[in-house]
């Protein structure tokens, strides 16, 4: 199994126990396996979103366990199951469940056509039960923490990870310290409100917050009628310089422009790093957009604030449950 | 001199030199002096805005002397002299001067008459150089001590104070932690982005902020031509059920709503206590519409976060700089 991408050799420490990363996300589930020699193995399946609440929980014990089968490594061998994972988080008896809009159909109601009725899918339980030394964080919080380890916010005591992919999140550290919040929520920007837009209706109920009107899974929702079926098409005809797409990739950096400033503007931060697939594979698109909307607005707080592609690249997911169990 | 007015009698360390605590706004300066056995005296005038980019630090310094010089304090008795103050600030060789925008002319332009072209206004540096003991912060920061310490927010580790007056200011605790960033300036949610209005122009230079569109001092600028001079005919035409300044009301706290609801979404907080002179003298009228906004949004996040009158009322400001000196 190859070492993940970025151009550095990630060490682990020596004797470390074997440690099972996983990141949960509205699209995707990922594993990693590490040990003391390194990267043991990556495997990632669709999210499970049919069946009992409890799927998804099931589904990340049978990759751990199926992984640590391929990896010879027993669970009683195992140390830390660190998880990262889209939110919100409900706390349940102490323990996490997560009321995510891209996962839980339950929320929203029907009209988002998720397969299920959830209002939360079980997670920490489940795991807990499974295996002896389990953490869960927001996903924004392990990729802050990543991108303060190894990425672009290495050395920075206020600075922000922006993920702009199936959905927003965010992680903040100021200070020095990533923000929890009382659930472990703190970062849930993009369900933040920055504009009257109410064209598109958010999995959480939400009618136009930021993520509802500009992450990728709002993309075919809100633009098809434009003849865009998804952000590939979009963000294609944009780069032909077709000007009805170069609006809406306008319309969309005018609304994450306006995330990024607020963030600047209430958190006082040195520096903010993007990823997500949507940014990753547009971000000479979107990048100069962005900086754009923040312009010289407001200097006492935006002056030097740099905005920069994650230096995790398109690998910060992977790292993120990694930097914690680390 | 009388105490301040809340139900409780603030307790003074045996044997503590005097402090002086200074709270500067855009539209006053308050000075308290208290010492062992109790609140000695207290002080305001109108915010210097003419002269000089120090006139504003050279008024603090006089009106601390005189009100030393009153209460039989000589400057070198004098203990801490603790400053909160509307910002945001910048930092110029590590002192904090403020680039205020109801502060400094010189930074919208002429557009909202200030009588100065500052762009920033002194503060820390004339302060250091007359006192031995100078401690400055974001009043947000101050008055959100003050409520942790003795009023609302008393045992909480996630909350908020926010401040509806001539400015919107907030200050905000996670982790058991008021937040500061990297200049002392988290918490500056007024010059955030919640709606697409682009009637009003802050004093900061953005158009259409929360500060542009709902700040007592934005009410005369927005609905002149409406026939409300200020907020106070605004709110009594409200009282007096006319439709036109209602639509008016409900307006105002759809904005704060929003600026409320994305606090608690991207922060976590439990609890948010709220003041301020529009707040205070509306709070019959503005408390139930605000609680409305939030609603059923986003339960994960919302649920059970309540949004309370300050527990100190209209004397945060008073004990907003005695809670960074006592």
């Amino acid at each position: 199994m190859d070492q993940p991408t970025p151009g550095f050799q990630l060490r682990f420490p020596t004797g470390m126990a074997p440690v099972a990363c996983v990141d949960i996300g509205g699209t995707k589930v990922a594993l990693t396996i590490a040990d003391a020699s390194g990267i043991r193995g990556k495997w990632s399946e669709p999210t499970a979103k049919v069946g009992a609440s409890d799927a998804l929980a099931q589904q990340v014990i049978r990759m751990i366990e199926q992984g640590c089968a391929q990896c010879g490594i027993t669970k009683e061998a195992l140390g830390t199951v660190g998880v990262v994972s889209c939110g919100p988080f409900v706390l349940q008896d102490g323990m996490v469940e997560l009321a995510a809009p891209n996962i839980c159909g339950g929320i929203a109601g029907t009209a988002r056509g998720l397969p299920n009725d959830w209002t939360t899918a079980l997670l920490e339980a489940p795991l807990r039960h499974t295996f002896a030394k389990v953490r869960v964080e927001n996903d924004g919080v392990g990729a802050l923490e990543a991108e303060r380890r190894w990425g672009a916010l290495q050395g920075l005591d206020h600075c922000a990870y922006v993920t702009w992919s199936t959905g927003i999140g965010v992680g903040v550290c100021v200070d020095g310290r990533a923000l929890r919040g009382k659930n472990g929520n703190a970062g849930h920007w993009g369900h933040s409100f920055v504009s009257d837009n109410r064209d598109a209706l958010c999995g959480c109920g939400n009618i136009g917050d930021v993520e509802a009107l500009i992450a990728g899974n709002a993309m075919a929702r809100r633009f098809a009628g434009l003849g865009f079926s998804d952000a590939v098409q979009l963000f294609a005809a944009a780069r032909q310089g077709r000007a009805d797409a170069l609006e809406i990739v306008d319309g969309l950096c005018y609304v994450m422009g306006r995330l990024l400033f607020n963030l600047m503007a209430t958190l006082d931060v040195q520096r903010i790093s993007m990823g997500g697939s949507v940014f990753w594979h547009q971000q000479d698109l979107l990048l100069p957009r962005l900086r754009a909307q923040i312009g010289s607005k407001l200097p006492a707080l935006t002056s030097g604030v740099e905005i920069v592609p994650a230096g995790l690249g398109e690998s910060v997911g992977d790292y993120a449950a990694l930097a914690l169990v680390l």
